[in-house]
């Protein structure tokens, strides 16, 4: 096991009506002047939006605006965030939305008392110091946002899908998760999500370091139980113990719980992040496809991991580790399947993949190597995309 | 899934040489006269106190101490605490030790800015509003209250062991987890950590709570792990994997994540609890009697979860519940005597227990009914005993 500082100081408020108690946590936090960071209609048309800004009111807080966020959010949204929160004077950011809206929120808390462009901490010219406090209300159980530190941004010029990552910086000081504001969602988003949350284990369950045995267990129990509660919310999207066994998983899969003490992947994030930067493809979708493509390359040649997870995920009994990696992967791909995700860039209405500029922008982006399991230069990540078509 | 509000603010800093950090983090959160709270010779001996005193001194830390807390520790050591930090003017605790020694750093953080007896937050007369910050380096991996806001005392006058239970106030600010420091604990204290660590679980996994099945799944993950690592740390007391996996294992049996949104047990606790205050056995010892006997009572009433426990946890294949259930609960037996634990109160040394007086201080202590898997009175906590004889 690898030496870890770990600190998750983040506060989840989870259940019924759990975002009615955003207002009093604003107002015990001493905010005083509050931007709401929200997406598209949904949040309106379900009349969220209008109980929250109603309840910050008679708590006596101002509010100010921001909407409109779009799905794999892009810089220019935060630089509006950015302008419009210094005019207004607002001293902390209540994101209320799924990961897009939240990684938009965390940009803009982190680039309002910077003096430079905010974009410096997502290429790696500088690092986060004072950001701005924030809450969250999630509406989409997938990226996990609420509970890391980590934001997520496309430049639009250049089209570089970048993340920053932050110790306890960007963790929200609370996130209210009620699992019946996600009984909506389309199932395609609802499975997207899904795979995003058991991807974001993945990245983090396959790697080389050794007695990791506390987190690997942790891990597989995860996956194991989002495997069991998926068909369920896929079947009946108003089963709330299914919907609230989702939403928990995905804050677990990615507040860093299961990366302690271990190094991680990410390889099938930054290739993915590729696609949908280029195809503008939804993200967890986008892993559906590019995960088990690189579970098969690494699993041919380092299959150990790989087989374990078949193992003990899918319970497959096989003793040779490279077939039951293999079935294992395909036990995945049948899984995302079933949920009614694509396992193939095809499937995913990418014809004709321009894997060339796919696999440059990748190492323009992340260096020539990436991964931590096995490590992947050009060659490799062609051969993964075309693995994935 | 019940509805939670959950919060773990603590640093863990966890690895080679993490205890060397606390100085630093002491002087990171601002402190300037720290109590250093600790047990008995094996701290001294082993040059870790010399070391803590000495960089805690370097960074320009006062330093009062505090030493000759025992195990089950009593109210009178918290008193000598009280009057020793206040007059010295501390601002800050650090906890040099295991559980007892954390325990009673924490009596005394919360008790040192109160007016009335400390006792009161244990017996619920009073509640912990303002205490004084509190880290942590941990010597022996167990009761997980590095990571948790609780805290056990004894009180001598009537022997009364009785728990304090915060959301976060207690909650250490920091714990460096160094599995070094645990190479030199001895097999049996090893071993009763281990079982310590495994209940903590438990009490958190038997319940009737319904749709938790990803707390189910993190529950049973956190076992097999344990159950797997344990031989490793008693056949090879310096293997540093294995001692990490327990080390970690111990915190998360104990810092809440395992008992989000459901409803706990606690009846071996509460049962064990009167076995050490009379007897003066080790905790996790008196455990690994209390609770399989506990189990075999719940098991033939409400056989359901302790058979799912037998078959994820242990691999039992048997279809009847009843049936599955029993075998579970012998494998755990087994378990806990291959690694040296007593499994009735005879082996714990207990001849002829007065069980009348356990049954009799239990309800007195705990109220009429105990439990939350299976409510238990009188009779049912004297069969318990009597199983466990």
């Amino acid at each position: 096991m690898d030496n870890f500082s770990f600190c998750t100081p983040t506060r989840y408020v989870f259940g019924h009506e759990a975002e009615c108690k955003a207002a009093t946590l604003c107002h015990e936090a001493g905010w005083k002047h509050v931007m709401i960071v929200y997406g598209g209609q949904s949040a309106i048309r379900s009349g969220l939006l209008d109980r929250v800004r109603k309840s910050l009111g008679d708590t006596g807080i101002t509010v100010t605006e921001l909407g409109g966020v779009k799905p794999n959010p892009t810089d220019d949204k935060v630089y509006d965030g950015i302008a419009l929160g210094r005019e207004a004077g607002v001293d902390a950011l209540l994101a209320v939305g799924g990961g897009s809206v939240i990684d938009t929120a965390k940009a803009i808390a982190a680039g309002i008392l910077y003096e430079g462009d905010f974009w410096d901490f997502y290429c790696g010219k500088s690092t986060v110091e004072k950001v701005l406090p924030l809450g969250v209300i999630l509406t989409i159980p997938a990226a996990g946002s609420e509970g890391s530190g980590n934001s997520v941004i496309t430049r639009l010029d250049g089209l570089r899908k970048l993340s920053l990552r932050t110790d306890t910086e960007l963790r929200p000081k609370f996130a209210c998760l009620n699992p019946e504001l996600t009984y909506t969602l389309p199932p395609y988003q609802t499975a997207s999500g899904i795979a995003d949350m058991m991807v974001h284990i993945m990245e983090r369950y396959f790697t080389l370091t050794e007695g990791v045995e506390v987190t690997d267990r942790l891990c597989e129990g995860l996956l194991k139980a989002i495997i069991a509660e998926a068909p369920k919310v896929m079947a009946e999207p108003e089963n709330y113990d299914a919907r609230a066994n989702i939403m928990w998983s995905g804050t677990l899969a990615h507040n860093g719980i299961c990366g302690c003490g271990r190094r991680e992947d990410w390889a099938s994030h930054f290739i993915e992040h590729e696609l949908s930067a280029l195809y503008n493809v939804t993200h967890g979708a986008g892993l559906a496809v590019i995960t088990p493509a690189w579970m098969s390359y690494v699993g041919e040649r380092r299959p150990a991991k790989v087989a374990q997870f078949a193992r003990r995920v899918f319970d497959v009994t096989e003793n040779d580790d490279s077939k039951a990696a293999m079935e294992g992967i395909r036990l995945l791909r049948e899984f995302f399947h079933s949920i009614g995700l694509p396992v193939s860039m095809k499937e995913l209405g990418i014809e004709n993949p321009d894997i060339e500029k796919l696999v440059g922008k990748l190492h323009e982006n992340k260096g020539p190597k990436i991964g931590g399991y096995l490590s992947l230069e050009a060659k490799d990540t062609e051969a993964i995309f075309n693995l994935a078509r």
